[in-house]
């Protein structure tokens, strides 16, 4: 199943998206207004049997939201593919590298990500990530992937100079807007092993970032593991689980996104999130008109 | 007024605390189900209209929650002091040091702080906290106390180890139960300017920490401003503002806090949040007695 959440006209809501069109999962099951509240209530099977029903709306017609709008926790896993260690100097961590984003960060496939006032400095980071759809601590990496609801792609868009204000990343990760998650999750029932899977970032349509999701330094098991030790993981917790080489900081000149834009991330298996990008002072205008 | 949230019997809920005893917020404002939701709606003044209603509990009948246990977004400070900078080995930092707590890691007054089963390392960190009361982003330094709607205690408990495993604080900071915030909250109205108040950390009766908050090496106004510029702050956040000199891990021998010992972190004019201290194993048994 692809599952998305979305806005039809004012209402956020959520359903599956299938080939004819998207089936509005919430006015169908009341009790579940969320996708995170369906993913809390083990309810992916209620889904599923909507399947057949006909679709409400066409792909054309929705604004996509992000694909879990508003988790618990959102993990970010920092130097996890062996070329992005190597462009970026640091040494293989011992242990996974985690910061956090807060859900006010993301954006879903379509809508802008937003260069803010403060910086040009606007990068893009392809990345394939995990929705947690069972509660659990201490998970053992070989009870991992039973927690795993689905797959998704994200762009962890980073403000790199303030990224670098200090040691800790949260504040070139956290500006509004600059995440994208999406454009929706594929259940792990369709894509039983996501290593076997593949991850491309393309700016303008040319590649920038390549690379099979075997080159994660600390795989899905790992990082669930890792991540359940400190804190309880419960559904709709996202895993954002690295980028690799060919961001644009480490390029000569290097390559920063700016307003007119459009970055795609690719997970082969999952789909395409494709954001244009618009500078802040724009999308206000965006918005206003 | 000193706010709190806590249990009576099974029921979260929240109220004003009196010298007589607590009064029940939730069941007298049932449009406000939370503290968080009662700051959202800029309703501190109705909360100040039932001061003369009669207490529902003594203080020994309840049990303390985090003053806001369901906040959007948890900041923390790193080396905000110049005694913490100088024991630490930190260069004075251009930009507030920025981590994150999940809100699964907080207990409240009273509510055991919990040793984990993976380390022996659990250090103490005594902070003034700030509790957010109006929205608002890229708020100025002159404009920001406006947005405050009242301060706590907070003890930023830290596993040290799993803080170093990476850069990134994250891991170390985010063990369950490790974090404690209270007792109260103590609106602006009784402390107009709260660089003049100071800070103590107490380790079974014994001073551990002590600085006057006018100490801070960036001030309220100053992360308020900071943190805003890339999120928009929002009723019940909360900003931890940093520990002072004296933790535990910078000691010779290093001191940690372990089973069977009480740590308080006194603000003037606030009061003292004062937590036990559980290993992990004996914190379950005692939930299940």
């Amino acid at each position: 199943m692809r599952i998305a959440s979305f806005k039809a006209g004012q209402t956020a809501t959520y359903g599956l998206v299938t080939n004819a069109g998207i089936i509005d999962a919430e006015k169908r099951l009341k009790a579940y207004p969320t996708l995170k509240s369906l993913l809390a209530r083990g309810s992916l099977d209620e889904l599923k049997a909507l399947q057949s029903e006909r679709p409400d709306y066409a792909l054309a017609e929705i604004e996509l939201l992000p694909t879990v709008p508003d988790p618990d926790k959102i993990f970010c896993i920092g130097v996890n593919y062996a070329t992005h260690l190597a462009e970026s100097g640091h040494p293989t961590p011992p242990h996974p590298m985690i910061f956090t984003r807060f859900a006010n960060s993301q954006v879903g496939g379509g809508q802008p990500m937003i260069r803010p006032l403060e910086s040009e400095r606007f990068d893009f980071e392809g990345e394939m990530t995990v929705i947690i759809g069972k509660a659990g601590r201490r998970i053992s990496r070989e009870e991992a992937l039973a927690h795993v609801a689905g797959y998704a792609c994200y762009n962890d868009g980073s403000i790199r100079d303030w990224q670098r204000h200090t040691s800790q990343f949260a504040p070139g990760k956290n500006f509004v807007g600059t995440g994208a998650f999406g454009p929706w999750m594929v259940t792990t029932d369709e894509i039983p092993d996501i290593s076997k899977q593949a991850i491309t970032t393309r700016l303008n349509g040319v590649e920038v970032q390549a690379a099979p999701i075997s080159d994660l330094v600390f795989d899905v098991p790992a990082l669930i593991a890792y991540c359940s030790t400190f804190t309880e993981l419960v559904p709709g917790d996202v895993i954002v689980t690295g980028t690799t080489g060919g961001v644009g900081a480490y390029r000569t000149p290097p390559l920063w996104m700016k307003d007119g834009d459009v970055v795609e991330v690719e997970v082969s298996g999952i789909g395409v999130l494709r954001n244009p990008v618009k500078d802040e002072v724009a999308a206000a205008a965006t918005r206003a008109a």
